[in-house]
């Protein structure tokens, strides 16, 4: 029975280890799972809960942290106007396939919607900030890698870092010129790198990505009548939540040697089952594992 | 109203054209779309229809267009199988958001399933093939480019060339032994270029990848009676179906002036939307457009 012919990674949690591909890693170097599975609790990081955002969609919940330390005012605005239910009852009502998935107040019909916001395309990049690069050259920045575990970018004769548009990034969406961000954001669902620092990236989905990846496909209403797609039930931050320890997330440390070692794999893939190792790792194709400490499940 | 407040690209199709984005180019360069909508006849390529797989689901139809010049035995194999009623009826029971969607037999339960299959995870590079590169770098390959209209990667001192796993790429599963292909197949959802040469990539969805992403995510069967996943309705090439003449599609040429001019446009992005220009393109990222002649409607 050829049940596992392909190793398995879940983009937005860890991978899961199915079959035997991993079990004959080469040279003696670990896998990608076999390194995960030595973290200590000292590798992990909570997300507090006042920037863990809880978005409910009929399909389930997905959880996404925001970056309140790139991008201040903009994880300020939208955490105001998710907590005073202002998105509970719009909707995604522009999914386009491959690209991104927008929700929020498309006719403007909502009072108390937020003034214009300033672009926040990036923050300045201070001395110690977090940010652990990879050894990987990129095409759209000087230098790639995590900054407190976002996939972001540096710009090192500016001395600026911006978080990067990989897929399951949260941005504000604005019209074509700068500073006219407000309430209408988007999910992309394929990386588009081209777009960074072009609009405002804010947050990046933890769990509950396949619900954003499953919202009905639909263009912009032109009229009120149109169909407007698939509805935000509600979207507050998890310290807000009727039960906010069923939100304890902690997502992979970005700084720590253990992570280091975890790029490397993924970039020299040792498993038996690769014939061409790639020798390389694309930012954006880098799982940043999450687990639920809510339960002492996991 | 905001309506349009990020540029619009469908992946596997034409971009499309929203607000006034796209209506102040600088400096006298024209945008992606200002160059697709010059092109002329001889910029398209018709889409056999022997190599063009309609696979329908319950939801839709996916077009998929197969590369018998790089992958022979695969896309023999798989043509034979579709055109034989193999696949009507099975499912695709591996769907892990953001990495695979898989199909096929999964408990080998039909008769008359094909013999292992050969690896084609690279092919001679032979003079004057097809192949027209992008100038920038990639991580992943010597160099990458279009190979008929197929994002490809070359070793050019091997001289072998290959197709890569961008999002919707089609390949053929293996155990963890190479030749060991043989019936069960996956679409990617998301780039995955570390599976590049390590499995045979024989094809890429031309239309309907909506579809494909919006199957339920489920994991692999282990008992008969566990979910298997959405149902293939039928898989056929389009001339085996009852009206071939539905699906006479044409992709955009890629050894043009036209495209690389395109691809030049969409590297420095010279609409007045981008503050800040990319410089640079990966090549998962590029759009091919594909137009529908059926009716002689678009």
């Amino acid at each position: 029975m050829k049940l596992f012919h392909i190793i398995t990674t879940i983009f937005f949690g860890a991978p899961i280890f199915s079959g035997p591909a991993f079990a004959d890693a080469l040279e003696g170097k670990s896998s990608p799972s076999e390194i995960l599975a030595r973290s200590s609790d000292g590798d992990w990081r909570s997300i507090p809960a006042e920037n863990l955002i809880v978005l409910t969609l009929n399909s389930g919940e997905v959880l996404i942290a925001l970056a309140p330390d790139v991008a201040p005012a903009h994880v300020a605005n939208f955490t105001a106007l998710a907590n005073n239910g202002f998105y509970d009852g719009l909707s995604f009502y522009r999914v386009i396939d491959g690209f991104v998935a927008q929700g929020g107040d498309v006719f403007e019909e909502r009072e108390n919607g937020p003034a214009p916001l300033k672009a926040e395309f990036d923050a300045p990049l201070k001395d110690g900030v977090n940010f652990s690069p990879i050894p990987d050259a990129d095409g759209y920045a000087d230098r790639v890698g995590f900054h407190n575990s976002f996939p972001a970018g540096i710009d090192e004769d500016k001395k600026r870092t911006w978080l990067l548009h990989c897929a399951g990034a949260l941005a504000m969406a604005c019209d074509t010129q700068r500073d006219t961000a407000g309430a209408e954001f988007y999910f992309t669902l394929q990386p588009q790198r081209y777009l960074d620092r072009n609009l405002t990236v804010f947050g990046r989905v933890m769990r509950g990505m396949e619900h954003i990846q499953l919202l009905r496909r639909v263009s912009p209403p032109e009229e009120k009548d149109d169909d407007r797609g698939e509805e935000i039930v509600s979207m507050r931050t998890a310290d807000r939540m009727a039960e906010p320890g069923n939100y304890e997330l902690q997502i992979l440390r970005t700084d720590t040697p253990l992570f280091a070692e975890y790029i490397e794999s993924r970039r020299s893939r040792p498993e038996a089952f690769f014939y061409h190792r790639p020798g390389h790792v694309d930012v954006c194709a880098v799982p940043v594992p999450v687990r639920d400490r809510s339960s002492e499940g996991e």
